[in-house]
Parts: structure tokens; C-alpha cells; sequence
């Protein structure tokens, strides 16, 4: 597995999990503490912060899970992909593909995301 | 015009001008002075740095031009735009997405790029 798609999956998996507590034990493993994410819709800072937005997202959004669209790619600390965000009938409602990069022990220190259209 | 869309535009036009006094006087115009830039195969800091990457970049590929494809999107100090590169014959040669953040005066101060696949 590469690098970009083993950041993927760890930065999905948390915004899939569906228990709360869980969910922040992910975010606090993951996420370096001084992160920031920002996209068209959210924005937060902190794991705490990333945690409440992921729970407001979850609860807004219930039974809905984000699936991996296409291959990440990325450089340096840097990593790229897309999702689409499925419904509990199966149904494609939405995605994005989000910038992510890494700090120096390999922790999420900032998001920039990016809305994208309907699937291809 | 959406200010991505000029966005997208000044820095293509500092990519695609072929005189280097001028291309130095467009990027000290719309590039911050910290600015820093980093993708796949180059990176640089400071006004500069990025002049002289794009010079190096226009050498390597004299008479090549870079195309906004598709539209430019973004949300806050963030835009987001792909382009391809024409060969002076006309060819689709590459292609990529740039993720660019403007500082609080509207000067680019980072630049993240990544390199897509064929032409759509």
C-alpha cells in the first residue's frame, strides 16, 4: 500500500466511524494536534476541534460513509484523493477531493478541500 | 469573472510569458514575497525562487504554453484550477491541479500542484 493511500484510508476511516469515542481516539492518533482543516462548507482547528466537526457531520449525515474515489497520489508530505460520500440506500450524493498534508512524525496537519461534481 | 478564475489566470499568464524581465515583474505583482511553491517535480520559495523556476521550467520547454482546463473553484484564500500543456504543434503533453492560498493582501503565498493523467 502506498504511503497517499494509507493516509487516505486512515483520514476516512475516522470520518466513517460511528462511535463518537472511537471516532476522537482516531482523530487524536492520526491528526497532529495543531491541525487545521478547511473546505467550502466547514472549517476547524484541533484534534478536538476536527473530532466535533466529524460528529456534526455524522449526525447531520446518519448512515451515510465516505468511499475512496480513484487512486491518491501525492509528494513530499503532501497527499491527494477524492471520495464520494454514499447514501444508506447506496445512493452517490456528493464529493470531494481533498489536499491533506503530513507534519514531521507523519500526522495530519492541515486539509484543504475541495467539492467536486457529479461522478464520473 | 470569478476571483478564481483571475486567479487562475495571473498565474498562468506568469508561466506563459516568455520575456523574463516581465515574467519577473508579474510574479513580484501577484506573488507574495514569502510565497512558496512545491509539486511533483519542483519546488521554490520566494518571489525569486518562483521567477527562477518558471525560467528554468520555459527552457527546458521553449515555446510550450499552459491551458486553464475546466473551471477554477475554491472557497475562502483557496482556488483550485488544472491546466494542460501545449506543445508549440499544438500537442496535450501533461496536465495538473494546482491548490493556491493568497495571503491577506491577495498575493499567492503557497501553491501545492499535482500532476493528472491524460486529457480528459
Amino acid at each position: 500500500m502506498t504511503q497517499h493511500l494509507a493516509i487516505a484510508q486512515t483520514y476516512l476511516a475516522a470520518w466513517n466511524e460511528e462511535d463518537a469515542d472511537r471516532r476522537r481516539h482516531l482523530v487524536s492518533q492520526a491528526w497532529a494536534e495543531n491541525t487545521r482543516y478547511i473546505d467550502p462548507l466547514m472549517q476547524s482547528e484541533g484534534q478536538q476541534g476536527i473530532a466535533a466537526m466529524i460528529e456534526a457531520a455524522r449526525q447531520k449525515f446518519p448512515g451515510y460513509r465516505f468511499v475512496l474515489a480513484g487512486t491518491p497520489d501525492g509528494h513530499g508530505n503532501f497527499t491527494r484523493f477524492s471520495w464520494r460520500l454514499i447514501s444508506p440506500e447506496g445512493d452517490d450524493v456528493a464529493g470531494g477531493t481533498d489536499v491533506v498534508s503530513r507534519d514531521a512524525d507523519g500526522r495530519i496537519d492541515n486539509v484543504v478541500g475541495f467539492l467536486d461534481g457529479a461522478a464520473a
